[in-house]
């Protein structure tokens, strides 16, 4: 097969690739429908994260059932399925707490850019839908795989309520379903920090009350006079530097909860500052795999439709073109037909 | 009168100090039944934090009222009572959160280590105890004042639930009184990080169901070997240094929650380290308002005795005797009698 592989900075290539196989018996195949590129895809692809050798990419992914090791009970070829990032057997105690991404078993799912994909512990890392869903349904599903199911993470990591005041700093894609899951666990004010107009109206359409377009201290000062001096009981952290961290922190009230999923990159904390500001901090990598039969559900009822994200698809062999548009920031997200 | 003032490290003078007088009409002056030293205290004293003018000391304080400004409306002289080190107005709406002491008007309450001392926003600092208690209560009541609330803090924010496996990081009487706490939320085992003999006891007395010796890495490693290599569900960091807190971080499991209240000095958390550890973090100056009333009921029911941390009981005159006994770790904690 022809599957996607990064050389280096802005080097990614569709090139002959070993067809996967099956390596373990609780493995499967799957023929993937759709794929995408990540957010956190970026941070190589812009050299902020060194390529060692050449690394097959892609993370996000559903499709259908090509092949199953023979310990794999619940799954069987034809069944159409969603994953997530990290394997997990989602029984051992770790799984059960609802952190899959911290399970003691877990792998990372690589090389997702391609038609073909080996999953690790499939039993546990998949979900199977019930009927094979119409192709409409396809980009949805897709971003349940990662970037709903991430933003989704970080709104429960921020405790968003029914009435609580979000913030949502980060206008990626992460960011903006981040809105839309704040919306659907019933936060009433949601308020986006956003400067790009395609954006600011993707965030109004998922929920947003309002958008802001300061950012660092003139963003935190304009959230304290949104709300009255206190601050928002929720904010949802979904870029991952050091500024980002900063105006989210500074942006809960005391007692608030902040959420944060973008992989932090150069990001350090003072201790004594975080003491002083009396927020909540939780996040890391998004345990999908908990939320998967919630939100596959939400979408195929058409409650949601976080495919919206994709304002780019492409043939899977122009994948690079998709890594460009994203890292110029003319498509908030490609996604990839193979 | 003479009160408490410290010059810089390891200079503690009793001296001459001018009464304390009413300063704005919602203060309260109040004759104290006990004052305390704190462990905060000793951070100055030992010249890890600057003291850049002579500093009247103390801020743990029980006593009676003595006179009232114009303002004041729910106290009386000759009321027994009970604050906080952080004046609050307990009516913003930070206060309304629980928050107390991050209060929209906050106050430091400071000079306490003396036979006087002012109280600013009298109504919402201090919680007056119905009849004037027996003197066996005293030293109970005073420990309610500081060092239990914010064990107290430190379990809540460390999310103790009944069932809870927990450590406590710090042995101090913060750290003590944290295990005290977490029995009465109901911890299943409580874990105390000790290697001093009378603490271990009198760990094992407030409710530790195990006590371990060792620390850093090999502390972290024991704990994971008591767990099944999960970690912890709750961990009370009652410390500050970067040591404590990391150990508190690494003894807590995916999705596990860490309350710090020890005062940070020199720690940095690394943010990727922090998102693939996984864990709630939640902490700052304890709210102690909050837990006042419930706290001085458990102690005149009989419920809980958290006055017995104080093993060195001085007449106030001998304050600096009390430092000097709590710096060289002689004493737990040292109760001043005015």
């Amino acid at each position: 097969m022809k599957a996607t592989v990064m050389y280096g900075p802005r080097d990614v290539r569709f090139e002959d690739r070993p067809d996967p196989e099956l390596m373990k018996p609780t493995d499967a195949i799957i023929r993937l429908a759709a794929t995408s590129v990540c957010g956190s895809d970026l941070w190589p692809y812009r050299g902020l994260q060194p390529t060692d050798e050449p690394t097959p990419m892609g993370h996000e992914y559903c499709g259908v059932v090509e092949e199953v090791g023979r310990d794999v009970k619940t799954l069987r070829p034809g069944q159409f399925v969603v994953g997530s990032f990290f394997a997990s057997d989602n029984s051992c105690p770790v799984c059960q707490y609802g952190y899959q991404t911290s399970c003691q078993q877990t792998e990372f799912v690589g090389g997702a850019q391609a038609p073909y994909l080996r999953v690790p512990l499939a039993d546990g890392t998949l979900v199977a839908v019930a009927e094979t869903p119409d192709a409409a349904f396809i980009p949805s599903l897709q971003a349940v795989s990662d970037v709903l199911g991430t933003g989704w993470f970080a709104a429960r990591a921020a405790n968003v309520q029914p009435g609580s005041t979000t913030v949502v700093v980060g206008d990626g894609a992460v960011g903006l379903l981040g809105v839309l899951s704040a919306r659907q666990m019933g936060a009433e004010r949601i308020i986006a920090m956003s400067r790009h107009a395609p954006r600011q109206a993707l965030a109004r359409e998922f929920g947003a009350t309002d958008v802001i377009t300061e950012r660092g201290d003139e963003g935190v000062a304009r959230i304290m006079d949104m709300t009255g001096g206190l601050g928002a009981d929720s904010v949802l952290e979904c870029v991952g530097t050091q500024e980002s961290m900063m105006q989210a922190i500074h942006a809960a009230r005391p007692g608030g909860h902040v959420g944060y999923v973008g992989v932090p990159h150069g990001v350090t904390l003072d201790g004594q500052q975080l003491f002083f500001e009396h927020v909540h901090l939780h996040g890391g990598p998004a345990p999908v795999r908990q939320y998967l039969p919630e939100l596959i559900d939400l979408v195929l009822d058409g409650a949601i439709n976080p495919g919206k994200v994709f304002d780019l698809t492409l043939p899977l062999d122009q994948v690079a073109e998709g890594y460009r548009a994203m890292d110029e920031r003319i498509a908030i997200k490609a996604l990839l037909m193979p």
